[in-house]
């Protein structure tokens, strides 16, 4: 695990650019394997969310814990919302549970004032209809109508998680769109937009060259020696 | 179980101003923890369902039941349309089988000019394409182009039933929208509106007071004797 | 398995009047049972595919087989996206795997210059917000961001494959709405077209009959002797 | 749905002859599908039960009826013990929940000394090692060591159930191994018993061929009308 | 969370004399209700497991924070096992994952010579065959011969997990039989040993008295104010 | 996929030495990551299974090619059976479907008088009791009552499947044990046989080095360099 500074409101928004099968297939190539969340799915077709991650460790209900992380008011839930602001996503960790509510209307009403970009689960969240006037972009297993206290309690902010069987680490990225979400580890960030760029455009040159030549993709994709090369040439006549 | 009087009309338009969740965590706190249906989503995103509840029991298929509950003129499931008109929800416990088809748009063609409210089931609807038209309200685990006589029979109308995981008792109101499906025992439906009149309002002073403060909802919320002070007094100025 | 002209576009418009449901009506009526997919639904809802299979059968991924089947210009999926055109359908067997991509915008991409009507898979597609503008038809179980070749591998293009738990041949009709999708054995296609016909017209006499004389559907419903005596007569008067 | 008088113990013991299987070929013949319980297994491999279905319906769990099901002397469970004895087996709908318990050491062993033959549940058994000393045939589908009051209530006794996807109406024959669990429906037990003498004794004729002759079992089997000729000649012989 | 000394090995000892279905009884009553671990079974039937839990957290696997975990002398695995002695089991999240194996006959190896008690997971065990010899306690969700490494690594040790759905922290006690795994919170497990002998007994004079007097256990069971005076009677005679 | 000679009985019996553990050590230090059979167990707890594949591929059934594949003497699944004989193992691909039966006691006869090795489904074998006295090794994902000819057909032999989610050739050779099933790609089996045998002497170095030393298996475990020069000098003197 390697210190990383901050990424910059300038990478998020180039990151903006490139769907999450682009940055997935990049991640791939450095031998990240895990960084894709099974089971998290926009609650918002359409929408995009790009953002650094706050994470939020539930563990299951105890009545003896549960007295230190809800129904006060400095708690682990409420301190990962004041470490969010503009550019940071919430990301929870509720194992995975689909009937498991990290939370509301009431809630995430903070994370709207405090301007974030969203919250990212692999539990549900509850409220649904209130939540997607927010503006958040919203990520979950599951929507629900139940509370969340009778079954998990918030343990901790800001530590390392599982989030639909992906590790993240404060800070590192996430990528949500209709396919999903992606998690980049900070530290290959700028790499990643890097290459996810190149690709874009390798992927754009393919598309042109199937639809001009009339041919199977397969002339040319998946990329081999031969489509680097004519690629290359073609960079150099735009 | 307490004997109880028809839900009338006002009450269940009283009912259409609160979202499920509300409902849900009033009746938590009186001790009823499984009334919300797992895996029932609504068909029609964004509509709302409210209702008494007329319930139908399937059983799996057998041939020398289904002489007497399909084919013919007066079963279980057309005794039990008869049952509805408006303000009844057609509650079917179709054992949670997601493939499991309840019927399409003939037979619910009758529940729609009987001027019912809706249909809930933890089976699968067809013909949705139909039914969407309808003007119904349309829950269920899933859609399916298969019928139901090859899966299951309709055993008996107006008993008690799971739907959803939860039991459901003929003329227990149902509350639908796009959080899921909640039950209210009838005997609380009266105290079950009267509390979740007095929540909505102290939820709504709760995030005034957030939007005011620029503070953490854990100030607040969870609700705290504190909170219900200040509640009470805001309530005196208004 | 009886050998079996292709089957024109003229049978195909036919088809298009008809839904799931009926067409599944019909086949089971013929002993067809297993001709519905379990888990396939359309990630553009309202949109209604009709073809004729091309198959493509993917198995696990392995090392030494990945050699000859990705990564080159005639492999099984190219040469199974080249047997397309009009009136085709791509229809894919993926094993089940929702996490299993079997490609994304650039391979389908092809798909569309041939105009082809659409793919069919029990696996997931990638790429979705782009796919969804190619104007085909897209029955999934899934959408994903991943890529398919860490996990799968496409083998063979035009034998028999299962779908979503169907049997699927090249050349049978693929049928598929909101509800799902049917597979019309390619023998039996004529006489499903004849039959639903049929079908349909007594389903809308029936509906008549629900709404002119405000009775049970169960008078008439499932159709019996006596609602098929009255259908002719109503048909000879019409 | 015939009524039928009570199935003799003598009956009982010839059936302790066959399968499963047989008992299940047999009766798909009759046009029953839906006769084998998914997921019910035995708790102590290598033992059978046999014996007539007393059963037991559980519904989700809910404060305003416990109070009349449970924790008091006359309640549906006790009341479904007590009609059982020999030859009997109780038949509990635990709604297929894995991990609802129907009852433990306790309540059980009035069954040990009423002398019946077994339970059979699509819900838990607790007290597993207690359980397994009692000489009853123990079929679940699973083993848990939580009580049931917080998940399920104990609904009605002697009514039609399902269990493990099956129909079961009292006094049908229930007949379980390693392989599983069959319903037979009542009036067709003594039918079932001679075809299956008939077809145990066809099978074991079939064997003989294959070792006497080292042929593949596709001469004789599944069985054709010339194995059914040399099949009544080899009876005559015999 | 209450500060609390280590529990003694008399404290352990007392606890061999129960089933979990007495504790998990027993601490439902103090409003403990997610203290059974779900899906975790014992892979040597009729085994017991007393012990302290020592515990360890699993991750995702990601190769940045694989060069810490794994591979090396001081890992998070590796400081587990040696704070594990007599009377301590291993307690270990693998967050649920039925293929993920958290060890083999090497790693536990160790854990044997240290003389601990055994292995609760909900991951899987590999080896299986050599580590039933250990003459450890093995409770795991499943067996595998897959290693864990491509999947998850082992992050931090000692710290509050989740195991099977139960939060458990280092120094609470495990209890597991063949019924499966309860987790007791550390500073409640005196009062528990006091209440679950005072529970074992009255359960002990309600099944002598269903046996004596030939009744029906719904006389004396579930306990009421009847049942505990006359066990009290029972007691002083005694 | 390269062409290879039979795997002779002597290299089987090398096999024999290795749990499936060490197998797929090996073949995942080959870039094979697929090669383990998920859900399929043995029936027979304690046994191993050694063998070269012969495969069978199921398809779900279909009433126009059923006619093709059962009932006749010269099917599929009868060809398959007559392909096995000593060093032989069967290999089912039953689509992963628990519920679907391969064959039971008449048709697995011939295969135990071919006298072959055993069976290999990721679906379900009937008639257990039977089959268990066969000597056959025994690996399924299930046991069922169920005949298969209402859900599947057998529709080709000694073809590439898919069987657990592992590709499977023709000739390829199968490792079973209790902690499942691996399958070695033919072309490889002589590699791994050389290098499963240097790992296991290598393990069992460690693991006397772990018991010599009293040390955490750290010091020696996953093998690293330093490792392996104590072991080479081990090895030596020995």
């Amino acid at each position: 695990m390697k210190k990383e500074v901050k990424i910059s409101q300038e990478i998020l928004t180039q990151l903006k650019a490139f769907p999450c099968t682009n940055i997935l297939d990049v991640l791939r190539a450095h031998g990240y394997l895990k960084v894709y969340m099974e089971g998290v799915r926009s609650l918002i077709p359409g929408t995009q969310l790009v953002g650094r991650a706050v994470t939020l460790r539930f563990l299951p209900q105890r009545p003896d814990l549960q007295e230190e992380t809800v129904g006060k008011e400095n708690t682990p839930e409420y301190r990962a919302i004041e470490l969010c602001g503009p550019g940071d996503v919430l990301v929870i960790d509720a194992m995975g549970l689909p009937y498991a509510s990290v939370g509301g209307d009431i809630k995430f009403l903070r994370l709207k004032l405090r301007k974030a970009e969203g919250i990212v689960t692999d539990g549900a969240l509850r409220d649904t209809k209130s939540l997607k006037t927010y503006g958040l972009g919203l990520f979950a297993q599951n929507s629900t109508a139940k509370a969340g206290p009778m079954d998990i309690l918030p343990y901790e902010e800001n530590v390392a998680i599982q989030c639909g069987g992906v590790l993240v680490l404060p800070g590192d990225v996430i990528l949500g769109d209709d396919d999903g979400v992606v998690v980049i580890p900070q530290h290959l960030v700028h790499q990643v937009v890097q290459e996810a760029t190149e690709k874009e455009e390798l992927e754009q040159f393919i598309k042109e060259r199937i639809i001009a030549e009339k041919v199977s993709p397969g002339k040319y994709y998946p990329p081999r020696e031969s489509t680097q090369k004519l690629f290359e040439e073609w960079k150099k006549r735009k």
